[in-house]
């Protein structure tokens, strides 16, 4: 099995390694029907490509998506859509540093362990650009979501102990930093939290929060495979996070139910509505037709350019500077990839949901 | 598929509703050989039994379980092991007063809109009552976990806001107070708050903990089926839990790489060590050989007896009471539970990784 | 894994042994609404009752079904149904003559070599005995069909050497005879011929053919899980079965493509329809409107009184009678049990098919 | 879900339509450590390749496959293996005679009822192309047997009404002729056959034999993924077989239990061994340690030069030739798919295998 197929329904398999041929995903079980072009794709690989600034490793990695098979006359034909990014940048490097040497933070010596070797060219099959075929997926996932009005929309909620803040939250204030923050004040600040730990040869972590709109209530399948469960398999799959939560998440454990029970009401339209959401649009595993909430934790980048001490292949302690061009923190770039897997999951469930009744 | 299917090689699947004949859970995969009695289920089934203290609910659910396949001569055979418990205490009540109308903090309304209605009797399968499925076959996991010298060890990390303090932990002391802490000084902290809780009519929630010791390095699947993501996945699927994390968890976000890294270095029995543990035992998805840390976030019950408002079928505003007999929290008797998913995750991914090398 | 889970959304786990406590099966994913009793499923069970004649095994099985959970006031709700029938007719008895002898046509020896032990008792999960369970969910697999207008019909095909004559061919007479032969005529015929076989202590095989009427085109799924190969899968997990053909089959294979294709033509209700059925009813793996039809070849039983040479567990030669009850054909049984398994398969592919399009 | 993976730990997911961009498939659960070359796969591809003699297609395909992912330094990691065939051959054509109308046997019409539109170019997904991903992931599964001392090889059992004589039997001679039989004096025959078919504007169908040496007993699952079954699948999702058999298949049904039981006996290296092998080396859906032998029934190609009747997508009586370069009988090109879809299940089940046991 191997662990990179998601999904039942809409079932996605990536493959790629950081400096192999390239990267990919093929989708099994998109609906025919949907109009879909390369473009709809690269938008959304645009959005997690590096070099696009300081804040972000320098890496010019091009990830121009090639369609493969599956849409036919601009549209998806039901069968497999494969998609495909070749890596351009592979220049030969000297790996003599990292070959033999684990990287702390990083899988290097899980690999080892698990696999008796590995592809240690930039982190091999555990690099962040395997990410990449997520990106892809979930661009068409997202497509196939906003046929039926429902919209995923992520942001950085935090970069290290700097939170966007709820007051002056603004998604399209988004497109104007450099960190995807919706509150320019907290942007303005983190970004200089980064330049200072870039000069620090430091990295640090964050929290992105998702918002999913327009869902109908009755999406998720009790027991197992509840809404909420499988967004946290999904999110938490993504190298770096170490949390994930829905609504209230941890705060709610602090609470009392008279605090987090959200009162049904009868809305204007006659629809059933709850007064506050502290569930995150989700109860007993099944979406209740209120927005999903979530929020993801991402560790610190683990590659930092500071002495580490470590051991190596043979089992020796020895240090290491990991040289190189890394993102001081994944957060930015991790944005989409959390609104990937988020459209993943419930373009899965949402197709599910139709086998629900008679 | 209907989501009550959990694993690719050791799967279990559940079944049964709050107030129908039983409960149970058939495991498919369970390698041959294993020692079995239903005495080793028995005392998982125990520990999440209601009616231990006031602080549980009342109910008496005996919860005797029964193997009724897989097992020859006391060991396991390879086959289907189906478990069942009989529910004994199904008495006729009246449901008029939650058959027609959505409890808030409940799935109640979620069920209606994806299946049409429900089975009201007790939550029907949303009930907390289904995990009794999920502790029986997760104390065959934990069995089999044993055999391997693999041991999972769940306890409450927090009530409220009352915490256990990690200076006064002692795993012991866990069996000694009604909330499962391993802190006697935060345990009767807390019971005074459950006390007053109860005079209030409301309910709390808190954190559960849980560590997995003896996992060698290696277990987990890149990229999708990692061991924090499906764990992230089993410990969310379970009713009321809103967060989940690893390690270090949402903490890490707010944490420098300098900080976060853990150093490897050569242990005195010349393995790989790591001088801290932020990670929780877990690196790019696979385990790092050192325990591994989860937390789930609880909310509070959502059961209360304090008058809330809501909306009934026919979409009227509407109050509700809910009487009966409700944990004033829910993690005491929760504490078995995720052991019990952590157990079936990592049972799981064990054998899969048979599979990992030629 | 272990194999005892069939489908993909409507998904059924069997569990049970021969002389164990009883024998069960879970689905998982019928769709909630449907009107379900257990009367509905102990007519199928009856059907594949052993006791009925003379022709069949004398072993009282009982087999009365019970449904533990999924159904609320009659109807399906959604959440697994878990079926169970105990087992009645456990006498203690002397297994010496088997425990430690493989039988020869059994999987004995592959069952050892496979889990190093094995349940010796009455062939524990490779007996006929768990087929009750894939009756039971077969039933319910049955009356979801239904409710969709689609049939499923099968019947003895032929009995050794004696086939039924497709010119006399009819499903009432079905009923009317132990063998579930549609020709009364060739039932005679092939009773006799079993008459004969029971004196002279052997056994004969037999083909069953399967009818589904009323399945609309356009169910099964490109590439793998075609509709035929799906149907091929089912059928020949039923132990016993050694071939499997669609429409012509085997026969297509002498002919030529000016014969085998069906000529397509509009039908006097402007729908598409066939001349012929050489086909039957499924082109390029997915159905074509027509009826499905298919056949399944059953080998002798291989439990026949007379000497035979095998070996023990420790390897030596040895000579071994299989006494006891046994059918000296288990075709007439295994009608039903084909019924349900081309149910559950059609089943799972008509909800998988409601995801096709937008 | 779309039925285009197969396999639970060797597993894998085919793209591609025969006019679209290329063929492919990944592989994720190849254990780590094979040793792995291009030329490996291409060997198996080129036994597929058209345009090989005026008995196969004249087309000209090229099929040069190319290793994306998941081999580093000559050796499987792991990881998902990415494996390309770009399609060489689309030059534009005018498919006005197929867009609008239905070729009988095939596909075309249930495409459109499933999906409400095709990729009518070459029969899109639904083309014999579609196998050149089978064979590229079928060669991986036959070098990971291999490595096992496991050997899988399929030939021509017959050509129409002319059948290899098993007294002539020699797999070397498989080599020697275009239509891949093992006996030179059938093939004469059969070759004969062909040409006067292809002078007539029709074509024939054949049966496949596969035979596997080198499985150890104990492999299999049962209940539902026994051997034979997925066997039986894999085969049957090849398009045009509308049958599988296993040992004596068909032929046992007319047998009798005294004829069909294999004894075993105690070989000369005290092993356990069978007299015969009438059940294909399969007992009870588990591998008996025999060679394990299928043979699977390929319908006449229907693509014929002849008029035909059919309708079109309105629906209305039509007449069509259908034109361009095909195949007139396809099993000589099906022996490697059959091989490949053989290795595929088997090297999945051996894997599964690895957990039957503590």
């Amino acid at each position: 099995m191997a662990g990179s197929v998601l999904g039942t329904i809409f079932r996605v398999m990536t493959w790629g390694e950081s400096h192999g041929k390239g990267i990919g995903v093929t989708i099994d079980g998109c609906p025919a029907g949907l109009s879909l072009q390369e473009e709809d794709i690269q938008q959304y690989l645009n959005r997690r490509k590096p070099g696009q600034s300081r804040l972000t490793t320098g890496r010019q990695e091009g990830d121009q998506v090639e369609i493969l098979s599956g849409v036919f006359e601009g549209k998806t034909t039901g069968t497999p859509i494969a998609l495909a990014v070749r890596n351009l940048d592979q220049r030969s490097r000297d790996y003599r540093a990292i070959m033999d040497v684990y990287r702390p933070g990083h899988a290097d010596y899980c690999f080892d362990a698990k696999y008796g070797f590995r592809d240690y060219r930039g982190g091999g099959r555990s690099s962040g650009r395997e990410t990449a075929g997520r990106v892809a997926a979930g661009a068409v996932a997202c497509r196939l979501l906003a046929h039926y009005g429902i919209r995923v929309d992520a942001y950085t909620k935090s970069i290290g102990r700097i939170e966007a803040d709820p007051g002056r939250f603004d998604l399209a204030e988004r497109e104007n930093n450099r960190l995807y923050m919706p509150d320019a004040v907290a942007a303005a600040e983190a970004e200089a939290y980064v330049e200072e730990l870039i000069r620090e040869q430091d990295s640090c972590g964050g929290i992105v929060e998702c918002r999913i709109r327009g869902l109908p209530a009755g999406v998720g399948e009790p027991v197992f495979d509840k809404l909420d469960a499988c967004l946290a398999k999904a999110v938490m799959s993504v190298g770096a996070v170490k949390g994930v939560e829905i609504g209230d998440g941890f705060a709610a454990a602090r609470s009392r139910g008279s605090e987090n029970n959200d009162a049904f009401y009868r809305g204007a339209d006659g629809t059933v509505r709850k007064k506050t959401n502290h569930s995150g649009g989700i109860l007993g595993g099944i979406s209740d037709g209120d927005d999903i909430i979530l929020r993801a934790a991402f560790k610190p980048t683990p590659s930092i350019a500071r002495q580490q001490q470590t051991v190596n292949r043979a089992g020796e302690d020895v240090e290491i500077e990991v040289k190189g061009r890394h993102d001081p923190v994944v957060v930015p770039r991790a944005v989409v990839v959390v609104e990937a897997m988020a459209a993943l999951t419930v373009a899965d469930l949402l197709l599910m949901g139709r086998c629900a009744k008679l």
